[in-house]
């Protein structure tokens, strides 16, 4: 994390004046950072950063990624009691945000490897504003891909530009625009999915497709040839309730944006256990 | 939304050369946005800033808190194709996030309603890094309160100031540090609830409290003539579920940090509907 | 102080290229920090935080709020010469004009301290654009109070509300919007005063009134049984000659606009007093 | 003023959510700006940017740097109710604030015209930290000299350069440095005033000499033919009491740092005159 | 460009008080900006930015990539004589500098174009800081391809990556990473090249390789049927002169790290044309 | 360099998150910075600055304006793979582009030092936007004068100003506006630098004169005795190439814009070197 957007996350949450924290005394504390529930967690480096910030000691045994038990110790801190509170609700924030994201992803990857060994699980650009990067970073900490992060890193063909230009004329203007990124064609029939193919994009999302559907196209492709060399995505109303179905269809990438906009927070807790009398 | 913000949610989407919009021929086009669900939107100012940022003339009908039907068109748009496939994303993002919150915090309203005129739903300062400000305006959209925004704008005594300094010295502290804020005290018995309120804290919460010992707190409260002097807020462990048992208690306040941390999305999409030949 | 803000304020005094430290031979040398009169220090940590960006090391025997006599060292510093040039003129700045506030707070409340234990003196909004945040505490060095520090940690009903929607509605209006901010109402009469006690208002300004229509408002509040529960506030051209008058009528708080816009600054001066050869 | 600025002091004065300005009802409004004292005003365009930003239309007959009577109208408004009442304290804190620069300086300037058409009045580098910008350009309103702008748009060799390193090196590193900044040297006696003239400094600053000293030194300088090619420069503990004393020695430029660190605010109001029923 | 980078460009080139254009008299001028020698013009949108932030009416009938004659009128300008004098640097500042890469790549098209009509001339990421967004974006306008942007939109393995952990394990890496990226990979041997595009590597950079070299390498993949899975990237001393060697090869990208840092800047010009008496 | 500096030059390179480096063994690495020819190294300061950010170990012998042989090292670093990976382009693009600026300048004054000891050639303010404040002190590390920073450190009075308002009024206005910055004036006739001279100029920019031209009007502001009082300043269209024409002109200051925007990169290189195994 940049310091610039350090000071910015404790800017949000102090204010002008914290007139919370500075009513106590001053004085030498520990504290342990822990979590309620199992989960996977996320936010450890944003929340050491922050706890780096203030000048606060941090110790943690654990990753992101790392599967927790309920009642295991995230940090064990050692700071000044002012410090220490007021970098209470920040990290709090990111560890219950983010913990919340690698979680619900971690329970998709799972589901998926028991029919795929190399199938992925992806989030999508419906992220919150503001903290796309962390939330994304949390996804792979849940064993996730990030998707494309940006207009920039990856060129993705959509209903609405296919309605203006045309599947054919949309990826030849993608390949003429840059040869280092990706061109990834979302398509709503195996038709398409075929056209889509052989004007040569690199993946093919296939959108709001039955996994029947799915399995379908894959085999057309796989007829004419053209499996080999696109990645196939499966898209839209995909749930930790269907996943299943959908990782039995044999498609390289399942994207979900509920990843990120369906979790919810892990509930993680700061509590002082020490401190100089 | 600051021109500032609305600039830096752009970068975050945009990336440094936008690959994937600039493909598109850019001819005048119209759009809407509309709403797959039922739903109390919020986010209608956010989105709006961010059309005209783009240059795109934006029509609505509606304003955040408004109680909107599956297939409500939220926004009529005519501007520029680039422009549109660009704002699409980060305009959606926010009606998307905010909705959710907005959607979530009137369900619990509406429950507490049939039970009290005068009891708030309110949030916490568990909010996702960086938006803060636009998930408070959300609650408040569903009707609920914003509660204390930072560490500045109210003195909240919570467990870790007691567990330093005791009820007495904190409230008396806090008293000290400016006449122009409240004061709360988190408390877990009735005793200390008294006590905090003979001591003069403005609002006392009642942390994890059962509703069968909240009811009983407000009465000893009442006994004693400290009931009319303070706001009594209940908290912890507060959800849709178990709402109704809470808003029976009489209290001021219901405080529920799953108003944003379990909030889901709501499914906003834009689709264009006519342009230029 | 935040890094940003840090680099911001150098930015500022040294622009460019700055032309005029750079000439000096870069060598380690020892300087003091003192005052060249009587007053109370405010802006140590502001002056420390420059000091250690520009790696020096700086000691103090002070804090903020201290009463400082003409000649007394406020730091000690060690560092090279390039850099202890630059961050004189910055440091001096914020030390000179911080204390300038804070001495005239302290000259303030040790007026009202004859005539009351309890009377606050505060500053208001009418601060230097872009630095309040440091004037308001430069108040609370010299004991002020810092009153509200923003549109949104209180809110404040004035005349030009009351104009455009009157008492009752603006309080009514104020209670609806928030549970955790208090409401302050400026009157003009004792009957307005009375009338805004019983609407719940909790804290009331006088707003330009001679202090015998104070006390004589402070009384028939008594009366009425409503001064025990509202903070009265006395406000409008209250100045050091004619404080004590005001500091006599029993008020809660007596807030001066002055503190900030009539102080003037402290002779603080930075010398070298030792180099190595 | 930047769009950034701007942003920066609206973000300051209304925290993350206006609790205050928002309970009005929105409805068009007329107000005017006014003085309540005789001034020489300054400000105007910063109070115009924060009008024009808000969406206010504003209109003004005045221009920084002329002379108002009390009750005279500097602007005349009209806009929506919330965006009259959130721009109000931001703007006249800048009039209020820049009009006392530019009053004070004004009045210092009259006093030097009455024996000297040429020597001007300037300012110093003690300004109020982050605002050096307005404040320079409010003494400019009153007639005075904006002086050195930072470290980098002349070279000032001040006593700790002349400790560490002496007249002659430090004049001679200077010039080496860049062609394009004058040179100017504080000197204490004649004779250094002499020296520093001889190796070519731009400007000489005579650093808290009596009255009699500079027209001593002026005199010998004379003598010696090198007055005509330096710029002199009283400065130290020169105020409006003995501004007079200066003004009659014949130096080109008087430097006050009480233009900015002595000043007192203009008493400058808004008040709403009209609204639609 | 954003609001915020027209502001720090202007802000770089004013400083604190623009002393400079103050001084003219502020009437309604008219003024071109031309070309000085035949170009390939970049920065139209950048400068045009700038000037309406200045409020300036600025015409012009060409865009970014149009080849212009010496003596062409690039804009004609209306506005503020000050307003003209402050963005003419700027304004200039972007049109020569930009505009000379993308001559400089308008050139190594045209020869490339002479012995193929698909190989495309790229830059890298050796960009002056700062600035790559726009110095990319000149390579467009000439003609170019942008190559990837930063560390985020592709993965290319480089020297230093081979020697910390060799081809296959950066490759496998690589993959695990992102499926929407393309991965590149930096080969010193037609072995190499080979063994990258077993692995699967997306695009494969010869670096250093001779034009015999690399045809040579080519022709292996050929008979591998490995040439067509691949885009092949020659790059390291290209330049101007040998580039036709390179362009005979068959390779489909040519990537000139001296497209920008060997351009020399267009020199362009605003004169003043009229202005009202 | 600021760190608000380093982190926006660190974003620029990375993007949002950064797939090439992540995916290297994050192990101890030794690695030297070295020029690929000889130059006159700039950049130091700032390559040390994004080290350091990064928490790399970096050790250099040379220092801005040092003159290096082809193969010399500049920086032996240590660090984590991962970090001086992401150190690399950055640092190489700051010590490539100017050390080439630098390296053209040193050439430059190599030449003018053959026929005159003190002419100095100085830079212009046709900079690369963003980054002036480096390319004007990489031309002060090869010996070069900066020149005008901003329109705000000196005032030049160009062929615009002079067309608008007449050399004499502007001499005049500049002379009111600030005693604290030269004045500069650009002529094209001897006429004019002897009229402008006698104004009181600090500097006079002859503007596109032949050698020849330079000469004669130098002997007459001799014959004048004017010389002295003036800085003489040429410039326009003077190149490498005739340079030496121009320093046997006997002029105070050769102006050259080609100093930054004819330069080219030095070609610098990073290079691990060592590793634990």
């Amino acid at each position: 994390m940049f310091i610039r957007e350090i000071e910015s996350f404790i800017e949000e949450d102090l204010g002008y004046d914290d007139v919370s924290c500075t009513i106590v005394p001053d004085r030498p504390v520990e504290a342990t950072v822990f979590t309620k529930e199992d989960c996977t967690v996320a936010g450890i480096d944003e929340a050491a950063s922050i706890y780096y910030y203030f000048g606060i000691q941090a110790e943690t045994d654990f990753k992101d990624g790392d599967r927790l038990s309920k009642g295991d110790v995230i940090f064990r801190l050692r700071g000044g009691a002012v410090s220490i509170l007021r970098a209470e609700r920040i990290s709090l924030n990111f560890l219950g945000h983010l913990s919340g994201i690698a979680t619900l992803t971690r329970n998709c990857t799972d589901i998926v490897r028991k029919h795929s060994e190399t199938t992925r699980v992806a989030c999508t650009r419906k992220t919150t504003p503001g903290i796309r990067k962390f939330e994304k970073l949390a996804v792979a900490a849940g064993g996730g891909d990030t998707h494309r992060f940006n207009l920039s890193d990856a060129v993705m063909i959509k209903d609405n530009h296919v309605k203006l230009m045309g599947i054919e004329a949309a990826i030849k203007a993608a390949r003429k625009t840059s040869f280092t990124r990706k061109i990834e064609v979302e398509v709503e029939s195996a038709e398409d999915a075929v056209f889509a193919a052989e004007l040569g994009a690199d993946i093919i999302m296939l959108d709001n497709m039955q996994p029947d559907e799915i399995k379908k196209t894959l085999s057309i492709l796989k007829e004419k040839e053209l499996r080999e060399s696109v990645l196939m995505e499966a898209s839209g109303g995909i749930s930790l309730e269907n996943l299943e179905d959908y990782a039995k269809t044999g498609v390289d990438i399942i994207s979900m944006g509920s990843l990120i906009h369906k979790s919810r927070w892990i509930d993680v807790s700061l509590e002082i256990v020490g401190y100089e009398a």
